[in-house]
């Protein structure tokens, strides 16, 4: 098939080959150089070929620097290869030691040389001061996501234009899933051996991953977070993925985190509507949770994403919601209550799709998009965005990629303009439950939204948290819309007004263009 | 003191004489005639006066009807009388046997004639139909409350008066703390031995537990339940309540669930604002949670009201959610998502108060009060009202009780009313996430509320739920602030409009009065 070729050639292309990737078949002792900290160290390993190596070779590593031990899994990947894959986390020395059920892949040790990050790399994104997120270096990570959940199943032309599309989009995360979607154009390979109707869930088919993690690497090198959807509910009786049996289910689980969980851009989604996959129930979600986060040895991130019924995102195993609704994302205080609730970083996954979807969940204009995401904000949450507009062989975004048609997308890069301007630690609701619409960081940092509004002036009163007498603010008018920014003359002065807030000692109002979608940003002096 | 005679005399006048009160001495079986179902049965026995009977001698009576047995917690009430109160669940005889480590305490054995329910009692409310509440014998609870925290703290005259308010009042729950409350009048008994600065935190004072129990029932005569608050953090430095040594709180929350589990109007409220609590910790209302459910033998409802931070209502010790929250009020989306998340009934009960308190938390309308209720219920929530307008003494509703000044109680008695005559199972949100503001059940009993909004007509429109071409439908416009229902002449017949709607037949509108707070009752015909 022509798409394996292309996709051999592509993974040279993407600079796999900056990985240890030669099989190593001598029992000696031997080094491996180059890694790079949160890059990918991996050690390859001839192997046995008979019988079904995915079901009857175990392989793992224990690799120790210091006091430091990881126990990292291996797995297959088909032509006699066995490997291992670490994203070291120190630089330095990590000594290696293998453990295997077969012999020859037992006790095989060695040592990674690992270097110093390279210019674009921050490390994994984490969950940060509760609410938020940081790449490991402390760099912030200021969440702007979108969906295509079968991008990768189209074909390398189509690929390579949802690239380009995200060169030029805002998007620091995509969501898109492992499975195929049986409602939207799909093209092999396929997870599994096989074709529909027939696969063995027995065999994976190496070269799909490859395919995967070759696009896994070009967003990490768009510094594009790769949300991974773990199962969903569209498989459409076509491939049997969303119903497959327990012990299946536990090896793909297994072997996805042996095989991607170096990536340092991977999270978790366990599922897309999780309520919505009629095979499955919530206590198989909890299960796979904890399969995921006992395999995966680096802790990336995980969450799930529901329909109509949330997930307890109190359990330990989640590290943020993530969460579908438009109504949530149209008030604040709807969106905060999450927050409060979970005391979770709050991702608004899915807030509704810009376009012109007959179902009523993707017909957002691409204003109400954007403010979905300033809303967002506000309630001290993250957004992501979707597109439903078909193209000319209606496809649309959310499911194949390609490219985008919307008015949002360019909006959406001003605003994460204004939020990598913004506090580095986050923006946190100010005044929860009184209806301000204000967030950021008291004393030093205000956002308000007015959203749908079109006022024709705001009183300039603060409340009080942070605030004393004569602190100094300026104030920007942001049209979110027409991009603007702008910056008034005056400094406002400030005065305890009451036990609550303080104003502008003058009592000045700030004069505002009576459209809509105007932000205010007040920040210290 | 002048009250602690009142209270003994009040007792009587209660007619806690329908009890078993007796003390018994003699070793021998004794039947016990009269108790009511869901009633109070109770068991009195002499016993040791020597050393501190509060901490030295242990009582409980397992109590056994054919296959079931209960273990009931007994209590030592002074004076060398020790009892057990035991509430059963069904009529016939039950058989007890007590347990002591005291010899002349253990051991006593007898039985209890147990006949069929009075007119008013339907015995305790527990959790229907997921969101909702149910007596034992299957009739509706439609929870209105209201708080008074410290009315009980107050003279026998105010307490009466107090009464006097609930029985003119639509509330059928009461949020009550059991320790006083430093900011608003106070009055002798304390729960404790002692006097403020001078407490024995090993005697509990059975002359309180006495005029709290009158008033328990009450209230219980009354048909309305008792929020039984737990602790809170108003101590005020007067008591030391809310920093008592950990074997006292053990000690606290066991005797007051030996006295007062059997009155089945009890609930209990594990603490209010417990994350105001500065001396305690989550982990400790996590506990409190525990001993309380494993001491109650009637699993009595159980919730904690928060101040900022929600408590994991999803903890499975919860029964359902008490919330306090001004902005969770104002919309029904927001107030839904609480019933999304802990899938438990959702009591809003604090949704700010009705009055003209100095502090932005107690300055509703009567309008605005009334309003939340509404919201609440288009939530599928319920609500409970409060009130602060000083009387002549300083006083308010909400801290010591006396009589209500306000202008919602009328209105939330014509809301009442409504709720009644609703559906037994409960209101639902129909629709949800997309605004649609209505409530009940679908194809059956909707409720569309307006709030402030003052819309001249209402399109006919219904979501598909439950719906089919040809049914009929009858209309009722409810002013829900001048206590009007206004039945509209019109018959409306039901035609699929799309795929989400069905519409009026002939494309009628619902004229409307451009006023604010208008609902709609809209019944199948």
């Amino acid at each position: 098939m022509a798409g394996t070729e292309i996709t051999r050639r592509r993974l040279y292309w993407l600079g796999l080959a900056a990985m240890a990737v030669s099989a190593e078949g001598a029992p000696a002792k031997r080094a491996i150089g180059g890694a790079e900290r949160w890059g990918i160290a991996e050690l390859a390993f001839k192997g046995p070929q008979v019988g079904n190596p995915f079901l009857d070779v175990s392989l793992s590593a224990d690799i120790r620097q210091n006091s430091q031990s990881i126990t990292v899994p291996g797995f297959y990947d088909g032509d006699g290869i066995y490997r291992v894959r670490f994203s070291p986390p120190t630089e330095g020395i990590w000594h290696y030691v293998t453990k295997s059920n077969t012999a020859e892949l037992n006790g095989r040790e060695g040592s990674i040389h690992v270097h110093a990050l390279s210019r674009n790399n921050h490390g994994p994104v984490r969950v940060a001061n509760q609410f938020h997120f940081a790449y490991a270096d402390g760099t912030p990570y200021k969440q702007i996501g979108t969906t295509s959940y079968a991008w990768t199943y189209q074909s390398d032309a189509i690929c390579a234009t949802t690239l380009k599309t995200l060169d030029g989009s805002p998007f620091n995360k995509i969501r898109m899933a492992v499975f195929p979607n049986g409602s939207v154009h799909f093209e092999p390979p396929y997870p599994f051996e096989g074709s529909p109707g027939h696969f063995d869930l027995e065999r994976f088919n190496p070269i799909f991953f490859r395919r995967f993690e070759a696009y896994l690497k070009a967003l990490q090198d768009r510094q594009i977070e790769a949300d991974i959807i773990l199962f969903h509910p569209y498989d459409g009786d076509k491939f049997g993925f969303d119903n497959l049996p327990t012990a299946a289910d536990e090896r793909y689980l297994r072997y996805v985190v042996a095989r991607l969980s170096a990536f340092r851009n991977v999270w978790w989604s366990m599922a897309n509507e999780y309520d919505a996959m009629k095979y499955k129930t919530e206590a198989d979600f909890d299960r796979f949770f904890q399969i995921v986060q006992s395999a995966d040895p680096y802790g990336r991130l995980r969450s799930i994403h529901h329909m109509h019924k949330f997930y307890d995102n109190n359990k330990p195993w989640v590290t943020h919601a993530s969460i579908q609704s438009g109504a949530i994302a149209k008030d604040d205080e709807r969106a905060s209550i999450l927050r409060d609730i979970w005391r979770k970083p709050v991702i608004l996954d899915e807030v509704q799709y810009e376009g012109t979807c007959p179902y009523r969940w993707g017909q957002l204009s691409g204003e109400e998009m954007v403010s979905r995401f300033w809303v967002g904000t506000i309630a001290g949450a993250y957004v992501g965005h979707g597109e439903y507009i078909e193209n000319e062989n209606q496809a649309v975004w959310v499911g194949t990629g390609g490219k985008l048609h919307g008015t949002s997308a360019s909006r959406i890069a001003f605003f994460r303009k204004v939020l990598e301007q913004g506090p580095k630690q986050g923006i946190d609701v100010i005044d929860k439950w009184y209806d301000r619409h204000l967030a950021g960081v008291p004393g030093e940092y205000y956002l308000h939204y007015f959203g749908k509004e079109t006022p024709q002036s705001w009183n300039f009163v603060l409340p009080q948290e942070g605030l004393k007498d004569d602190m100094q603010f300026a104030v920007e008018i942001l049209d979110t819309w027409n991009m603007t920014v702008t910056k008034l003359p005056d400094v406002f002065v400030l005065k305890r007004k009451d036990q609550y807030d303080f104003a502008d000692t003058l009592g000045r109002s700030i004069p505002l263009p009576a459209k809509p979608w105007i932000a205010l940003r007040i920040t210290r002096v």
